[in-house]
């Protein structure tokens, strides 16, 4: 197959900041890309061939959708299955595949899939709504205080809690649900794989999350993590195990736990580019768009080895402004050395909005993570009407 | 000014490949981007705000471009310098001027600003037509043999000619031009000079052009040049005062050649993003298409630094073949480590037409200097029809 300046035509579904720095690398390779996005404002309109707009839960409009191109794939994990398995079984390429994809949707799913493979995991159970979880919790079978999640449409820290006592559950919402033991850990890491059809597999270096003392949020994704090589390298195997028992295709960003006494346990996963994986676009030899987009082409896979050590720091709207988007202070972060803003383009800010985020890169991984502490107190994103 | 996801709209005149890589950083930055060139299959006509298809060399067509944007760069030259005057006399900001660009496009006024300023450069007498240029080879006063350039108009080589005999004269269009002296020389070096309005001034580490050994044509543009130190610092001062002197706001790209007793000659500017800066995508800090979008808006310049060595291989196409384009082999060079492909979006390839370039980048030069020689004997742009 031919895909550099043919007739070829990319679908992917989702439009978002994710779907516009894959289309940096499908045009880099001038392959013809079709995006569909509920917005008409999506980051990704600009850069695709053609860009429609449209319901991506909607069997009808991914379907029709689907087929206009020569092969589909996501940036967004919530779409219609039931179209792509339809689209599928019309023998068209859907990377990663709509069977995979059912079983990381829901948490519940992912996680018995996780025990029947063997990957560790925090202990769980799986509860089909909310009463069958209170009435475990009365008969002890369930044990304050876990991490209950839900089972399906959480990100970004939605759809997850921790429960301290009985009274927290009474806020939550009633739907199906997994309680998950709570595990102290040192670290929080993540890996990158990506798989081709053909089976060709890659482990990105293993990068490792810093949170603020305090906040509780993530501050920094930092490649390579700062721990012990043996670590890192356990951390790799098990995720190129998870990506070859899902049989995944293309790009899957595995979330971990270092345990205290440096055991990995496998947390969730994302079967898509990863806001972990940002750093890559300067750190490393190849980004991880240009890798997922490699891998669902059944292309060689590229080194995923890095040149220069990288850290990011995501870039979200300031509590207390709403409205059009100002970066404030960016042409003071801009004058320093190996600091690239990737703005994704969303005219209006809100309080936590994902906004962008900056890369910080230098030879010396110390010296990134002094530069990017000035760029996090220095970056705010904010409205001029508050 | 507030650049980034704001009303702010930037025109550039031209929309081929340099249009396309000045477009992937402007989406990076999301800002807006209007785009003017003569063809509808324009590789820039994806990824800008908006496109439109004109006349650069028309003076109504440029004018009332420029009267949608907010600030005007150009990827070409060859544009209505006129429209450009009126265009700055109403207030628009014009980088580089259209001064600068009139001192540029004619290489007899290129060369005696050399002179006037003290640049070193060769031995040169300027022409208003070819009967002036052969009354003074008959008079002796122009020694054959010499190179022969078009005052205007010329590139990649067109335009030029070396002049060896007196039959090689009558061949030579009827038009202004210059015959320059023949120096021999070691090494056709470049090196790129960014400028802001406010007068930072940055440059980046000087490339060296290698030859093929019969064919005299360019096959490798390596980063850094293998030259001595002390070379590379003249060069480097030379492009800096070149840049300073013509009052250059955004990147230009220095050509220079070094002589057999180690002076630096320049031989001529580029006042664009440049082939010769292509490999800074992969290797440097900052990338150059993304330095001038940071000179024009008179942002902080980035570090211009290498992260690791880089070599360009240009992809013309093949002798003998013309139609829709193959890339053959480009699956064999993908599976090389740090080689990328950038394929410009041309749909038809042409003996000797620029269709992309790829980019090897290693920790190591030498090793780099391998891999460019394999990729080079690799990959091919041919046709199925030929």
């Amino acid at each position: 197959m031919n895909y550099f300046s043919s007739d070829f035509k990319l679908g992917i579904l989702g439009g978002g900041q994710l779907g516009k720095m894959l289309l940096t690398e499908t045009r880099k390779f001038d392959i013809q890309t079709y995006i569909l996005d509920p917005s008409a404002e999506a980051p990704s309109q600009f850069g695709a061939t053609l860009f429609f707009q449209g319901d991506l839960m909607d069997y009808n409009t991914v379907y029709q959708f689907g087929k206009n191109v020569d092969l589909l794939t996501i940036e967004i994990e919530n779409v219609n299955l039931d179209a792509l398995d339809q689209l599928e079984q019309e023998g068209l390429k859907v990377y990663p595949s709509p069977k995979t994809l059912r079983l990381i949707q829901n948490k519940g799913k992912q996680k018995d899939f996780y025990s029947e493979h063997n990957i560790p995991t925090a202990p769980y159970k799986r509860f089909t709504n909310k009463e069958a979880l209170i009435t475990s919790v009365e008969n002890n079978t369930t044990t304050i205080p876990f991490v209950w999640k839900s089972a399906q449409f959480g990100y970004d820290g939605n759809g997850v809690k921790i429960i301290r006592t009985q009274t927290d559950l009474i806020t939550l919402p009633d739907t199906e649900c997994i309680a998950e033991q709570m595990i102290p850990f040192k670290n929080e890491l993540a890996v990158i794989v990506t798989r081709t059809p053909s089976g060709a597999i890659k482990t990105y270096p293993v990068v490792e999350m810093e949170f603020h003392p305090e906040a509780n949020q993530v501050e920094y994704v930092i490649c390579p993590a700062r721990i012990a090589e043996s670590v890192a390298q356990k951390a790799r195997a098990i995720a190129l195990q998870v990506s070859e028992k899902f049989n995944h295709v293309g790009l899957l960003a595995v979330e971990m736990f270092q345990t205290e006494d440096d055991n990995i346990l496998v947390n969730e996963v994302a079967p898509r580019p990863h806001n972990s994986g940002h750093y890559s676009i300067e750190a490393s030899y190849t980004s991880q768009f240009e890798q997922h987009i490699r891998a669902i082409l059944d292309l060689p896979l590229g080194n995923t080895d890095s040149k220069v050590a990288g850290i990011m720091v995501n870039l979200v709207g300031e509590e207390g402004y709403s409205g059009p988007v100002i970066y404030q202070n960016i042409e003071k972060i801009l004058a320093i050395d190996g600091v690239t803003p990737h703005i994704y383009g969303k005219r209006e800010t809100r309080p936590f909005r994902k906004m962008g985020h900056v890369t910080i890169v230098n030879a010396n991984i110390d010296e990134a993570r002094k530069i990017a502490e000035v760029v996090k107190n220095t970056i705010k994103v904010i409205s001029a009407s508050n």
